[in-house]
């Protein structure tokens, strides 16, 4: 018996074994099923953001399987929610298949999402989404979220004296995907199935960073609500983003180590990066450093300015081949 | 001099051009360049829908310029917005990209954006996004919109003795696609660049239809507030897409000819189709049958099943090769 494919069954059909999976989460006025879903927004503002994986610059089918990647397309966007203070309500899922896709792949995927809001954001759901065909395989996610009384945390508040703190871990994604490109490829640099067995426990903790980040969501609207002045997630390392931070505020950010490198430059991990007014920090965060007047550096590790390189760009650190 | 290519810029100049060519439309709290964009949404509801245009599957390149893919992509959107009887508010749009895309296709959709936008939400702009690379061309956009002091019109409220009817154009888009199939491809089936000479003024307005829809979605609200019992987009066909709302709504839609195969079944117009009580209808509708009590058929035509294929398909009316 041959495994089911996407191009087996109709549009309506895989549609209706997503919704199954996704099971009845929703908390839309209108949920899936009409033109467009339709949200309550308590007090009125609606924060919303989109993020995308293609195969290929974003993730590799050996090593990525469809909960997996269903569970990151899902934190990574969530995140952003986070980084603003708000809190994840709904996200809408566009999802493009090579219509030879093996149909419990799309289930997977389902599976991902709906785990990875109830894990990182309990309330929010697959509201609506699209599915077509594609000889690439890519998942657009939009997330929307709301503020709970509190103003947007925007790049831009951070202010000299300020605490600079972090939540979340940094370095492990990037060191997680050292792992899979130097030790699960084969001698032509084809991605290879992982094998658990061949990695220590530290190491399985790394990958799994990689492949299946679990972002700290929830420390979004507690860092808005303790007065945070500013804040970002860590997507492209924190030397990249916490400069993009400094230069957005007109600050610099003196960051106090140590630090090894894969925190430094290491992308994907999705913690938060915030500013406090001085004194005790929320729940979840630590001190990284101090926010003084703007120098010659936007941002400084002990006091001199960093060395090595920026940080992450996926379509140099990932590579775009196919696998 | 060669033509510049996505992979000689960075990220940043890439988006530095792409919001130049947007300029200053944004009305969001915060607009692009922040972690999310955050939105007023008067009344505390957000309507929110999303789709994609992939290569293959929805345009062909031969066919379809930036502009043009810009445009639709947006109008796509904005109509299912109109059809939950919802003004449009913003549109996030994520891009994937081939790196060997040259420059000014980015710049020319995002005027296509731009233009769709003012001609045909004016207030609606696009507030946020996420580029890409990916080895095919895909645009998924999410449009978001508000309810003014109207409940949403969904599919499943229309009742007999409500009056059907229609806005906007049908058919134009599939006659459009049937000039471009049959009479802009090589020997080989390999889509050509149109010729605008070689067509008719009739023809050259039904392939503009296919390329860049102008759907009604002003009379999206106008429905709403005229009372309007149900309401969607028709973008699978008449036919099948009166099926839909028939069977939403548990009733049977009895509709009134002539009316000629395209329009019947000829997708991607994107028109409304919607119910009223009886009475005069708003402006921009005209009366195309009655909602009676379910009978055998959940949709009829003059007092008969209608005959034919059930509607529109993507999958098979595009066929999915390259060009």
């Amino acid at each position: 018996m041959s495994e089911q494919r996407v191009r087996d069954l109709s549009e309506r059909d895989l549609l209706a074994r997503i919704l199954a999976v996704l099971g009845s989460s929703s908390r839309a006025l209108v949920g899936p099923g009409d033109d467009a879903a339709v949200l309550a927004v308590p007090g009125g503002r609606v924060v919303a953001t989109t993020d995308t994986l293609v195969h290929g610059p974003d993730f590799r089918l050996a090593w990525t399987g469809g909960y997996d990647l269903g569970f990151k397309a899902a934190a990574v966007n969530l995140a952003d929610v986070a980084a603003m203070g708000a809190r994840p309500t709904a996200l809408l899922v566009a999802l493009a298949v090579p219509d030879d896709l093996p149909v419990p792949f799309v289930d997977e995927l389902a599976a991902g999402f709906r785990d990875a809001c109830e894990r990182l954001a309990p309330g929010c759901a697959v509201e609506g989404g699209d599915l077509t065909v594609s000889e690439t395989l890519t998942v657009a996610v939009t997330a929307l979220g709301v503020l709970d009384d509190v103003e947007p945390v925007r790049r831009s508040g951070a202010r000299p004296g300020d605490t600079v703190a972090m939540a979340g871990t940094l370095g492990a994604a990037a060191r997680g995907l050292e792992i899979l490109f130097r030790r699960f490829r084969d001698a032509a640099g084809v991605p290879e199935p992982v094998d658990p067995a061949a990695l220590s426990g530290a190491e399985r903790d790394d990958v799994r960073a990689q492949l299946r980040p679990e972002p700290p969501v929830a420390a979004g609207p507690i860092a808005a609500r303790a007065g945070a002045t500013a804040m970002m997630d860590v997507s492209d390392g924190l030397l990249l983003d916490a400069t993009r931070l400094a230069e957005a505020s007109g600050v610099t950010l003196a960051l106090t180590g140590p630090m090894d490198a894969a925190a430094l430059t290491g992308g994907e991990d999705h913690a938060l990066l915030a500013t406090f007014p001085p004194g005790p920090l929320p729940d979840g965060f630590r001190e990284i450093g101090l926010v003084v007047e703007r120098g010659t550096h936007a941002v400084t590790l002990d006091g001199e300015a960093p060395r090595g390189r920026g940080g992450w760009d996926p379509y140099r650190d990932w590579d775009a081949g196919r696998g």
